[in-house]
């Protein structure tokens, strides 16, 4: 069933919940690929209902960023989703999320703001105000569908430890369900942003994949100097490669690290061909 | 019943809720007067169960403010509610609240901050940060509480409005409920805080609901000049007022006026005795 209006969405889940029935929520901004999927498919497996979202979410958008151009596929998407079970897809306007005034600014709008630490590194640094719009909406989108699971990609992993950071920090109740990288053969992560490459930048892009893995084998091998770790990235990097960041962090806290350990996630961003990238790897 | 745990507070509200009861919420910090006992009596009326929660909430308060001053009777408090039919105090600790981690800055804990357009203005301006944690408390307090209804006073009508801001730009599911200000029979609106007055800066406290009756008498004759409105005030102030605004703002969205009309509220703070206090009047 596609939704396109709050109220309907908060209609129909509060039927279901009435009759006992548990909510799955997956949110995400479309252009649904198979890394999506198994997380819709994990939602349906968990839940008696699922709700997927599908909103390319202005706030989360920095200036000079893809907004415009971000694809999008809501056809395709609300059959993927009918295929896999989903009960609902809920795919507002902009207007019907942020109503009509379109300053949608700290200055007209209550935003939900994770903390600095969370934020001033990795994606943050560069997406200044990227995980206020992120934070902002999932809030939202929580408070429309009232969901008892929330399902996330590991692919967005500072996202999800955001999340789960707001989760825990606002008594929010609900339990985040974290999902494991979906990847083509090839190693190369799902996105949605892929679309933009090029068959040539696809193969550059495996560089991101293959320092990851490589750095994980080094770790596994005994080595856990960060340093050393980071130093074997080079040798896969070349002119196609703008490298945005490369950096270990604790998976929970995202507190940075200087020796690895089991705890430790890999962080790596990187354009290719004008795109931007990201992946990551847990040691 | 008093309880100190959010979990104990929401296992028995869900147990509520599958029985179909209304839950509504009155937040305090306490020190409950009469004021209080206004929201409560209307929440018992309205719900089916009432929470009261009593918390005095450490980041809405500005350094050299009176945290630690601040009046805790909670044990009145709770016979209070107890004897007007209120089904759970809920007590907190600040560590139940905001965990073992005593950095409770927006370095270390994700907040929920409202437009700035909003905020400032009037209290705003003097208390740097305190809507943010009000704003922060309250959204913890729904997700703890999930109420149907929330009962404000209109005493701190800038909160009351940021908050039914809040509510709507983050789609929570949850209906303010305002309530009129409670007064003395001399006209001094009841606060917590009027506790630190002495007998004779409660004479002068006066000034207040003076100044804001008269202007709303002015008004009713026809005076819709702000200008000429606000000078009507200083013939009540004196060596013991220390005025801090005297402000003409629209009632829903805190625009400042220049012309008065009947969606204006008029709001002042002035510090009596060095205890500031608040008050409010629509036209």
């Amino acid at each position: 069933m596609l939704l396109h209006k709050i109220n309907e969405v908060r209609t129909q889940v509060k039927e279901w919940k009435k009759q006992g029935l548990t909510v799955g929520l997956v949110p995400t901004m479309g252009a649904l690929h198979n890394g999506h999927l198994s997380l819709i498919k994990k939602a349906v497996e968990k839940c008696d209902r699922v709700v997927v979202s599908v909103f390319v979410n202005p706030i989360q958008f920095c200036p000079g960023e893809d907004l415009d151009k971000y694809p999008r596929t809501l056809e395709a998407d609300n059959k993927m989703c009918e295929d896999a079970g989903v009960s609902i897809v809920f795919a507002p306007t902009p207007t019907e999320m942020y109503g009509q005034n379109q300053m949608r600014t700290n200055d007209f709008l209550t935003y939900v703001i994770p903390p600095f630490f969370y934020v001033n590194k990795l994606c943050g640094k560069s997406r200044v105000g990227h995980f206020d719009g992120v934070c902002t909406v999932v809030n939202k989108l929580f408070n429309i569908v009232n969901p008892d699971y929330a399902f996330f990609g590991e692919k967005d992993a500072q996202q999800l430890i955001i999340i789960q950071k707001m989760v825990q920090d606002l008594n929010i109740d609900v339990e985040i369900i974290p999902c494991p990288i979906v990847r083509e053969e090839s190693g190369l992560a799902l996105s949605s942003r892929n679309k933009y490459l090029s068959d040539d930048d696809k193969i550059q892009a495996l560089a991101l994949s293959k320092i990851l893995n490589n750095i994980k084998n080094c770790y596994d091998k005994g080595i856990t100097d960060v340093k050393a770790l980071k130093e074997t990235a080079f040798q896969f990097l070349n002119e196609h490669h703008e490298l945005e960041y490369l950096e270990f962090c604790d998976s929970e806290t995202l507190e940075e690290k200087q020796t690895a350990d089991s705890k430790t996630r890999v962080f790596i961003a990187c354009k290719v061909g004008g795109v931007r990238l990201i992946d990551n790897i847990l040691l």
